[in-house]
């Protein structure tokens, strides 16, 4: 009795999903009334993990450790909660109540709601003979359905004009940095300076030193050169890392425009950007990271041709895998509500409350400031906005205070240093992008910090 | 009536496969009695692009392009068979009589049966929000599941020494490659001089020359060097690419290992290599060149620092969705029969009768030679084995025949020229790494130039 109940509830469910699916499957339903054969596994082993209770504290992941120790890989184990900072416990369940709020990196994972939202339409099985070659039948090693999607994204978002450029992936768009810096040196005499203007995002200088090759060298502040130097790349953040403004070069040499943060989540877009060369990243828009998935536009055929060639010799060409996913993630963005705007509201929002949180706070200081972002016009929401930058830039305003990655870091806040930006460690870098729980930790200890500076906590 | 057959039918077999689950995974048996939810559209998605009929000649992607033009993304669309070289075709049943054979590139597709045959084991689904972040819980890039994994591989293949070696993940080998030239040359006054005895795999001199660093150069046939010249890096190639011959260093150089082919499907395996650098690429193990997913063992903690850090600053590590199907992968190898071994069964055996039914061709001609491999003693089959290369290295004997590569492109069949591996281009490079389809259109092709050349047909 018991069983032919649970039978015919499964059938109904079965026959439901079966009944959405047709409405969405644009092919023959003969096939949707046969049973998924062999991707139930996979399909089952995903649901498990997802189903395991991390308190809303942490996650399990398909390829994380499991509890038991299984030497002989005969059966699949449920992995176990890998925890956000100050979480710990089987579950996530205890909080660290003097751990440190950690928010030195930019790790994205504020839209990660946005994903547990859009389960269905991000998930995406892999077969186990899934594009094995080197390359796709146009014998690239770029997905034309994902380029062809990518720039859909960019017409919906409004911030770029993609239709006379060409497309290349990278290993994120730290791989493309490096690429384009190559490509664009080819056209200088030996060695191209490569320049960016003070706060600068430090892998700019790192990278370019860490390869030592004979055709660029890094060469610190853009504003320092002269303002007709030769020979110059300058890499020109828009929106800044770390704080947030918009910028155009400060000198004459060829711009390349790092682009990771000119997406309505984080920046009003007064206009599409139209340069010559405009690297983006999946890591800002979607938020995955861990995908190491980013792309250029560039203009220039011989350019492009360059960039291509170091991604080939470097690599060859960009994990299917990953670009895959990319595909199917720009594809569930594209399918969301209000026309595919749904993930830029979800991030915006997010972002803007966070930040008005944050100045409430930080505004009841004088020992801190935070940087000033103008409100202004945005071309995708098509109205005046307030600012919603991926960082705090925080500048310890009392004299005594030069160091003020230290000052916070007595509060148990962990920033990023003005110096890794090239700028006065009077400065620190908050990120403003991790999960809820680092976030609201942040402003717990920001509080307390201020509570001491003798602010009322009643007005806070 | 028949919506009752139906359910009903659809519940035996939903139970039946809940049954077969339950025995196959470790964990509590409540959750499988609930149904597929938000897994299920990827999962049928999957299964409906696995069943588009593509005449046994070629295949659909998820990824692939459709036929129908969808500009508003509002509907998934089965997408078209992609077919193999001389098919085509909306079910690529039509072969072009007048193709050439293209054996020139190394894409490994004999290992896409083995796979097919793994469909379930193999499957992955890729949630949205699985590994956002930039980093594992031990603040590294690099999976511990899968590098225990890739440890447990080698074990079963008998073929490295890895409990004492530090392991690296890189964009394929390719990566690695470059890595590791950067890396030893730190230790080395500048330039240090890159070579690799004749013939050599070309990557290694196009990549060394391409990114132009201050820190080493190519510098050809490391059997012209003299035999103790300072500042020297050799790749070790072994088994080697173009000819499979196992190779030991013949300079006094600091040894790097490109283990590609080491493995049995291509090798006897005299012993597991212990060297003290060792790459190694999912590409020529699983067949999986699309991945761009290759692993390095490395000794020397202070190498091992330099070559991690050379993947950080390139792009930050390696794309987790490419790390969790390598995952996948491993694991449905260490699960199939023979304790893990059917792999390697499989390869060897097909490789081994591509040789086979080459040499019997090529064995009638007087124009051609095919390179000689010893019978070995293998540690792995426990026993002497023929030889199964990844490539034949054919020598054209008249003296007239200069130019090998045209000899053949005269036939109908395209192959590497010698030149490309700095040898004479009275070789050429033929790949017997491709699909059945490849393989037996070289075959044919053979036949017909050595028919041509006066050998009785009926005797091939």
């Amino acid at each position: 009795m018991w069983l032919g109940a649970l039978l015919f509830s499964a059938s109904v469910i079965l026959n439901i999903s079966l009944l959405w699916n047709h409405k969405y499957f644009g092919f023959d339903r003969s096939y949707l009334e046969e049973n998924l054969s062999w991707s139930r596994r996979a399909a089952l082993e995903a649901e498990a993990v997802a189903s395991v209770n991390c308190s809303g504290h942490g996650r399990a992941y398909l390829d994380g450790t499991s509890s038991e120790e299984d030497d002989h890989a005969e059966k699949w184990k449920l992995p176990v909660c890998e925890c956000n900072t100050c979480y710990g416990g089987s579950d996530c369940s205890q909080f660290f109540h003097d751990c440190a709020a950690d928010v030195d990196s930019g790790d994205p994972l504020f839209l990660e709601p946005f994903w547990m939202k859009h389960a269905a339409s991000s998930a995406v099985l892999v077969t186990g003979w899934h594009r094995m070659s080197y390359s796709f039948p146009d014998k690239s090693s770029v997905s034309q359905e994902l380029e062809k999607h990518i720039r859909r994204m960019h017409a919906v978002a409004k911030n770029a004009i993609t239709h006379d450029k060409y497309i290349i992936f990278g290993g994120g768009s730290t791989q493309l940095l490096g690429a384009a810096v190559y490509a664009l040196s080819m056209n200088l005499s030996s060695p191209a300076s490569v320049v960016a203007a003070t706060p600068f995002y430090p892998l700019y200088e790192v990278q370019t030193e860490f390869f030592q090759t004979v055709r660029f060298e890094f060469d610190g502040d853009a504003s320092a050169l002269k303002k007709y130097a030769d020979n110059v790349i300058e890499f020109v953040t828009s929106p800044n890392n770390p704080d947030g403004n918009l910028r155009r070069p400060v000198s004459n040499g060829t711009p390349i425009y790092d682009h990771a943060y000119y997406w309505p989540h984080f920046t009003a877009i007064p206009a599409p950007s139209d340069q010559d060369l405009m690297i983006f990243t999946l890591s800002k828009l979607t938020g995955h990271a861990g995908s190491r998935f980013g792309w250029a536009f560039v203009k220039d055929k011989e350019v492009y041709d360059r960039m291509t060639r170091y991604i080939s010799l470097a690599e060859m060409g960009i994990s299917r895998e990953a670009q895959l996913r990319a595909l199917q993630l720009v594809k569930a963005i594209l399918r969301s509500d209000n026309n595919g705007a749904e993930i830029f509201d979800f991030g915006m929002g997010k972002m803007r409350d966070r930040w008005r949180r944050l100045n409430d706070v930080v505004s009841l200081s004088t020992r801190f400031t935070l940087q000033k972002i103008p409100v202004r016009f945005c071309n995708f929401f098509q109205k005046l906005r307030e600012p919603s930058p991926a960082y705090a830039w925080v500048k310890c305003e009392r004299e005594e205070d030069g160091n003020c990655t230290s000052v916070l870091r007595a509060a148990n806040i962990i920033g990023r240093a003005g110096s890794v930006f090239n700028a006065e460690d009077r400065y620190v870098r908050l990120s403003l992008l991790k999960s809820d729980d680092d976030f609201d930790l942040l402003v717990y200890r920001l509080r307390q910090l201020i509570v001491d500076e003798g602010v009322d906590p009643k007005i806070i």
